[in-house]
């Protein structure tokens, strides 16, 4: 690849659609990656121990099972220590396609998320994740879309950038 | 119990509520049984076979693991041959308390719904069943209340009142 994703300049945008009064919310992102190593670094507890959250943010993966049938647990640690845990299972995972899969904040028991991830090849080494999340509730929607999610998108996708460019450079080496 | 779950006369009143261009319904159903026994006619695959779907259908389950992290899938069969097959995996399972599915129609594939069953002790061995029901898209909500789900449901829950009386003549015997 000519492109050098890990550079700001070049990082694509997140995309977040989320009107008022509905319980889903939407995300795309583009990535010059091909599909197999997006698929991957959301697949591989190790690389998505490297981009998953927030800048500054130590991630513990109790469980990560990307399969379907299988499910996932980790904690999130901000740099003050505090510590935020997520949970779920995975309905279906088809490689390289798609992942449908429960999302709960352990902070707000029993308030489960549907995300569905789609991975689409672009072609020519680039990809697009699309995210459609849907909430039991308003309150748990809006207090998602309101937790600075954005941001914790934002960063965690230029991590995964880097992941991928160092991905591919380790490939061509 | 004085009472005789099994007479259609005495048969709870299932409520639905599925306002327009909401991605939810709700439904509500009392059973004159105790949380225990309603909870395990939702667990043993055994019992959900006698009461699960409309009448005249018969039930195939391949797999009905009512565990946190376990999964199902079943086929309901018409009496003229037609199958249904559903799936779907617990997110959590808490014993006479909650239950958090997914639900999949493997007919309309990847459109997968979660469903959270609350199990309420009304205190006088009755029991109160609340299913909060959340879709991916307005389509996918519509084409399920449309489907003729309250007669399956209104049938299905009859049945099961069917089941919790012979369980409670067994255990008087």
């Amino acid at each position: 690849m000519s492109s050098t994703p890990s550079t700001p300049s070049t990082t694509n945008p997140l995309t977040i659609v989320a009107p008022e009064g509905v319980l889903w919310f939407d995300c795309v992102r583009e990535f010059d990656a091909p599909v197999a190593a997006v698929f991957d670094a959301h697949r591989d507890p190790e690389k998505i121990r490297q981009w998953l959250g927030p800048d500054g943010y130590e991630m513990d993966i109790e469980r990560y099972d990307f399969t379907s049938g299988g499910g996932y647990r980790y904690i999130h640690r901000n740099p003050a220590g505090d510590e935020y845990a997520f949970r779920g299972v995975f309905h279906v995972v088809r490689e390289n396609e798609l992942a449908i899969q429960t999302f709960e904040f352990e902070a707000v028991p029993d308030v489960v998320a549907i995300e569905a991830l789609s991975f689409q090849d672009l072609g020519g080494g680039r990809t697009r994740v699309s995210i459609h999340s849907v909430y039991p509730n308003q309150e748990a929607r809006d207090g998602m879309t309101q937790s600075g999610m954005e941001d914790g998108m934002t960063q965690g996708y230029a991590k995964l950038d880097a992941v991928l460019a160092a991905g591919s450079a380790t490939e061509e080496a």
